[in-house]
């Protein structure tokens, strides 16, 4: 097939570069590995009925009034004043999550899927190494332009979103038209990483690794730069995510 | 060496991201390897007396009359109008540009140098493979922190900024204390391409690499990813760069 008749695929490897893209015409894959796209992901696969992702506690708290939801989010790794539950994937077992509505509150990830919607993107679904297969499924059907979009940390650039973004185009990028260094540039950090993902973080000393593995969260890390744990595609509908 | 008594070094990959990192406390080398910080080096090298990067045509202009100096600058690809010559290493000789003042205007890398300046940047000096070692050579011995700022393409993230800073990493990374994701992101991108940088280049479809090479510069390409053609450190003092 010609190059110009694929559908395009760009990255975007912070929230502050979001301006450079046409989010109105592309699908938008949020990308924030550690660990609400995981969770996110995970808690879906399990039963959830959905998530609905907020930018602060306060609206966390109103909105798990409102929908009888689940209150979860962490500030510098605790469970923040006033929400029941964290980040963790693990915390939200079928058993457990079954049917309920998670409120979700993250920095990074929300702040990036409002910046998206807010700038009328097409659609918008979340990626997570658990989900890597359904996101690359979808991305291959759908045949529309593409923008993996890093969720990053306040702005900066981060190894794991990069290495998610990277996975999907070693994976499929050769159906997408790729005008795009930054998009080489992932590929290239996965090629060299997915031997193993985790010891890879670790080598690089990414920041993010450090900031959780200070909290003993090894076994998040773990599970969220392993594939396919949670395979099911997280879509925007309205105000939450859903299995799309 | 304890990490925390080293000097900190980061990676800021493009000029939407410099309000980032703290540049007052900081040395920050602009990046522009194709072609603008290749062609200053070279220009100092070969025995300018001093390099003014401005931001317009109009400006260089003006410049030039004041300063009697050469005019050189282009837009899309051609000299633009009303100034003498073009962006290429090449066009700048001992036998030409001997003691004169060449005043050049290119849009990523005089724009990253300005905010710097702006936003009151301890030290601004200019990166570029051939004057690699100089650059490496200074960051160590000044004990200070570094910031390699990309000018990028546009605000657009790209490999050859990219692959400099990565190759300062490699070369001198140890010396600092790294909390910074793009460094490590930057240093395996060098890692995986030092063995050819133009074939990299190609290989991965470097957008500025096809912009140039439509344009028939491979020459220049070449010359711009090879180390220590033109081995002087230029450094900005008062409104221009001179050898420091």
């Amino acid at each position: 097939m010609d190059n110009s008749a694929k559908p395009t695929l760009f990255t975007c490897l912070s929230p502050a570069l979001l301006h450079l893209y046409d989010v109105s015409d592309s699908i938008v894959v949020i990308i924030d590995v550690l660990r609400a796209t995981s969770t996110i992901a995970t808690a879906l696969y399990n039963g959830a009925a959905s998530v609905i992702p907020v930018a602060t506690v306060a609206r966390c708290i109103e909105l798990g009034k409102e929908s009888n939801g689940i209150t979860a989010g962490e500030r510098d790794g605790k469970v923040a004043e006033g929400l029941e539950y964290g980040n963790s994937p693990f915390e939200y077992p079928p058993s457990f999550i079954q049917g309920r509505v998670l409120v979700l509150t993250t920095t990074n990830g929300t702040k990036l899927l409002h910046m998206a919607l807010d700038n009328g993107a097409k659609e918008i679904i979340t990626g997570s190494f658990p989900n890597l297969s359904a996101v690359c499924d979808h991305l291959m059907s759908s045949k529309m332009n593409v923008i993996l979009g890093c969720a990053a940390w306040k702005d900066r650039v981060n190894l794991e979103d990069s290495l998610f973004a990277g996975a999907v185009i070693e994976r499929i990028g050769k159906h997408f038209d790729i005008k795009c260094d930054s998009s080489r540039m992932v590929q290239n950090l996965y090629k060299s990483a997915r031997g193993d993902l985790y010891e890879f973080m670790k080598q690089n000393d990414a920041t993010h690794y450090h900031r959780l593995s200070n909290f003993g969260l090894e076994k998040d890390i773990r599970y969220c730069l392993a594939a396919e744990g949670a395979n099911v595609l997280p879509k925007f509908v309205g105000d939450r995510l859903v299995i799309g």
